[in-house]
């Protein structure tokens, strides 16, 4: 899509995320090496009573998951930044995950030929808890440049 | 690394890190499967003239080396999210990285026992061009709870 094709406040529901246990310490073992991500007995034992994923691990299962639905692709020049995000509650092995993104900004470049994108990303569990919340900023094309 | 053990300002330096092509794309095709970090002759043909890494991606290694510098392990209790986040030029296989980050908030819990560390993350290429820059927050132990 390109910018002229969003419209503010514009939602996407995004298919359901579940990521395994093997896959949460197989992220954190590159990314995230915290025991609480990769050791059992360790998390056993801390306040979330198991293994839980990293907050960046969420992040990127979520953004792989809304660039999957080929809203975007060719048409972005960039991604810009996070204006903010909020892991709000533990993703736990085997959770099932509904992500929505919602076009919360839409900024028309002065020069024209391309806008930026503002998504807003909610998460929540199958206990309907938000897990995690944020803003971020993409470049997309115009249809005219 | 308990909650008392941080000074405000103080700076930790990484060691550096660089991706090649081949993490690139296999990072985005799980997690950003975007055309400019999967596919070669398009990125080509991009205003990048090249593949370029996720941000994602680079947002996450960074991240990696920072847990590997072994300053947090057992003490988290858990991420709180990022403050802000901005992309501030391509990261390309090959780039040689160099990242610090600098203790930028400590928040003592009002409950006592706990608190909360800001962690500015900057990262520069081998131009000394900054890449990326952002605060994440965290709620670590103190070492009387």
């Amino acid at each position: 899509m390109y910018f002229e094709d969003f419209t503010l406040g514009q939602i996407f529901r995004l298919e359901p995320i579940s990521l395994t246990e093997a896959e949460i310490r197989q992220f954190a073992e590159s990314y995230d090496p915290l025991p609480i991500h990769t050791e059992p007995d360790f998390a056993a034992s801390s306040i979330f009573g198991g293994i839980i994923a990293s907050g960046f691990h969420t992040l990127s299962a979520v953004w792989g998951r809304w660039i999957r639905l080929n809203k975007l692709g060719t048409e972005v020049i960039g991604g810009l930044g996070i204006d903010y995000l909020r892991w709000t509650a533990p993703v736990r092995p085997g959770d099932q995950l509904r992500a929505e993104v919602e076009i919360s900004e839409l900024i028309p470049s002065s020069k024209g030929g391309r806008g930026i994108v503002g998504m807003k990303v909610s998460v929540s569990n199958q206990h309907g808890e938000s897990v995690l919340v944020a803003q971020v900023k993409g470049l997309m094309k115009g249809r005219h440049q």
